[in-house]
């Protein structure tokens, strides 16, 4: 099974792809979806489009792994990402890839066994299990590869009425 | 000057298209984009992206005016309709048409002239300024045809650094 997780953003766009076959993985790539503030915001939407339309295509998912949004402090930066999130959405589903959402305390919990590792832990788990030298530079990435992993752990939480229209 | 007017949601994407030319009004045509909750949500996505390019072709507007997202008390459905809200944004930057923004408050202070003006009045003066017998039926359709006359009397709030890129 190829998973591609994605931690989701707007100025960064986290991704790994990983395969799991026979309880091991295979690190595919991974890497971060860039975006600047001098950029308008409907032009960051069509990069990270673009972008994940490649990644897609390169990478081949049998499903996409993606983090659930949840409440935010700052109103406008969770409006900003869930706005990039619909993106991301929408370029997995004309891919036809199917889509699961995970909380971090499910990523946390399916990757360490633990809800309240440490983010450390996290870190250190992903890149035991996916045997990397070194984890990414950006958080975001590492992220993204944590989640793939939590996938392949956890049984999944479809997006609601995922199963509907009888894909199987 | 063509505008299209675009009262974004999930289950609800209301449009109205209307000329500005000469100070007068002329209305290309209205309705709604739905989706329902049986549907999973990234078919919803899917719809609205493509409903919303046909619509797009079919219009061809010089603008799209769509209302800016404003703190809400239900945070999922808040980020649900953000996350409608970018697809609708990249419909709109894949087909090359300029995006600006409008609050509820400028878009009544625009029809009406006054920005405390109830619901009711905002309904009439769009009904009068676009001379329709009577309103559609759906007050997110209404909401558009109301948010695309605001453009034409509001200098208007590009989307952030729209004008990056040179666009004239």
């Amino acid at each position: 099974m190829v998973v591609l997780g994605i931690d989701p953003g707007y100025a960064i766009v986290g991704y790994g792809g990983i395969e799991y076959y026979n309880n091991k993985y295979h690190t595919l790539g991974f890497g971060a979806i860039l975006t600047t503030p001098e950029q308008s915001f409907d032009l960051r939407l069509e990069i990270i489009y673009r972008e994940m339309c490649e990644i897609l295509d390169k990478c081949k998912p049998d499903v996409l792994a993606i983090e659930k949004l949840y409440f935010q402090n700052n109103q406008k930066t969770a409006i900003d990402v869930a706005q990039a999130r619909g993106v991301i959405l929408l370029s997995a589903r004309l891919k036809g890839v199917p889509i699961f959402e995970y909380t971090p305390l499910e990523v946390k919990t399916a990757v360490t066994g633990y809800g309240r590792a440490k983010k450390e832990q996290v870190m250190e788990m992903t890149k035991r299990l996916l045997k990397l030298q070194k984890m990414p530079k950006l958080d975001d990435t590492a992220d993204a590869l944590a989640i793939a992993i939590c996938h392949t752990q956890a049984n999944g939480t479809p997006l609601k009425n995922f199963w509907t229209g009888g894909i199987a």
